[in-house]
């Protein structure tokens, strides 16, 4: 084993996008363990939009991290070391070990996870925190019935994929928003969406409406900024919003809502909502997610970057767009 | 008793702000009554924000009133004439006849009121549809805790007057805001609120966080724009809004919401609401706000314009907020 843990720390605050300067790898000795405690090698980082909130200064719904602090984000790693009557070596485990080869844990947080049900990778996607977010904003938000109109923003992506096949299995037409022609066709000829309207085509409000005949139910948004605007005009009374994302504003530019009064005249209801606010359902969830995985009738694809070093430049392409379903890092 | 029936319908829809000219005061011969069927005499016309958007064209929540219609509005009434064997002349009743002297019944939607009990101007205003929105948004969609800081714009007015005192009632800290001190004295020294903010003073946002030390837990809403932007900067994690009235936005120009994203990081709950279609609380709700106000536990005001004509100058005052407290007409 190296005797040197390899770390990507946040070295400045993003003045407006993220940008490779606000991080630095940094290498540092393996601290020894003591009693309780068990090391692991992480093998696959998840790269989440969240993680641009926390490289902030000002406060959003968690603590930003500190500068110089590891960057934060879920892992599934292997147990290399233990001295943990609890966990042995080669235990696969899920944790939030953060950009890094290595870490230690008391095991608080730290949940084992089977790879002969669903690759270890699924736990950081369709899974895992992606998954249980899209089934709890569209299962205890939106709570569609069957016939309904259920849109998702990001469509392709780690969310927004679970998010409409969840519906279609549900008996909703699904309509995705996406950004290019092959995400669109990805959604629907793999995904098995009803619809797909490309954002980027130039035309969003008249090919949501042509994709969304009867109107809209529920969204589900992971965008805001002008997503928002168009979905907020399609939809019909009583609809539902689940307010997940909203990285149009994430760099600081604003994004202000253009029609807040449709909120009143189609008397909508709009929840905020973080995942790991609500871990009582979390067991139900993924009991659910683990075996439609299994019984491949929900599909994923992964973007997967390689090593520790490619993990900026993986947030920043996801942060524009640029990724093609879950986006992960391959560590090890 | 006359031959004739007075009475104001839509002339021409509004550009921007309403004016006397969208009015015309035409007279009509009285139609005979037939079987099954009574005539009211109209005493009292409420004035409500709601009747600016039925002037528009385009759909709303409600269908726009036509051109040449009478001007919709809540009204108590008495029977002067009956076919109808459940209504008898003497009969006081309230109900929906809208701008003018006179008008014929089948009994549908309308129901006899107690003048024994409060006043008969108080079943438009505190025991009436005013007051069981108030209770609605707030029991409903605030839900608050003792403690908790509810806030409520148009405080002074006839829903939000109501807003504050039952939180005030319901053991939590309840904050106005209103235009101008006078209005703004009134809410703290008569109605009981703890503070009230002077949106007409120029320092909103200072001047409610000076108010809201602990932030704010549920905010009800009657008038959008710049009101909603500074209280929404304001908002304690899983707050909730009751969205009620959107005022600001009524003539057209835009009032978009600054800071969407903040529904996001604090995980807010929004819900806009039309209390006529939550038919379903009314018994409960009524019954609790005429106890309280026979109680003298519930204080209220009026406005009350003299004579059918003065109508639509009532309206228009209660647009730009010259109105204090429940904006009434007497029609006889």
């Amino acid at each position: 084993m190296t005797e040197h843990n390899r770390r990507i720390v946040l070295a400045s605050r993003p003045q407006g996008a993220v940008s490779s300067d606000n991080f630095r790898l940094e290498e540092a000795p393996l601290a020894d363990l003591e009693r309780g405690q068990f090391r692991v090698r992480n093998l696959y980082l998840s790269i989440d939009p969240y993680m641009r909130g926390r490289m902030n200064e000002t406060k959003s719904y968690a603590t930003p991290l500190a500068l110089g602090d590891v960057m934060i984000g879920g892992t599934v790693s292997e147990v290399v070391e233990s001295m943990h009557d609890g966990f042995a070596v080669g235990d696969k485990v899920l944790g939030m070990f953060g950009w890094q080869d290595y870490a230690i844990s008391d095991g608080a947080e730290v949940r084992k996870v089977d790879d002969a049900l669903v690759p270890l990778t699924a736990y950081l996607g369709v899974a895992g925190m992606p998954g249980v977010t899209a089934w709890y904003g569209l299962n205890k938000i939106i709570a569609p019935k069957a016939g309904q109109t259920v849109v998702v923003s990001a469509a392709s992506g780690a969310v927004g994929s679970v998010v409409g096949q969840l519906a279609k299995l549900a008996g909703c037409r699904a309509v995705g928003i996406a950004g290019g022609s092959e995400k669109c066709r990805y959604v629907v000829d793999e995904l098995g969406f009803d619809a797909c309207v490309d954002y980027k085509a130039g035309n969003l409000y008249r090919d949501l409406k042509a994709a969304t005949p009867d109107g809209v139910d529920g969204y589900f948004e992971n965008v805001g900024g002008e997503v928002l605007d168009a979905t907020l005009a399609r939809m019909n009374p009583f609809g539902r919003i689940a307010l997940c994302g909203m990285i149009a504003g994430y760099d600081g530019q604003p994004a202000p809502l253009k029609q807040p009064s449709i909120l009143l005249t189609m008397r909508l209801l709009v929840q905020g909502f973080i995942v790991t606010e609500h871990l009582d359902v979390w067991p139900e969830a993924l009991a659910t997610l683990v075996k439609l995985v299994a019984q491949q009738k929900l599909r994923y694809r992964e973007s997967i970057a390689q090593g520790l070093e490619s993990a900026p430049g993986a947030l920043m392409g996801l942060l524009q767009g640029k990724n093609f379903g879950k986006q992960l890092v391959k560590l090890a």
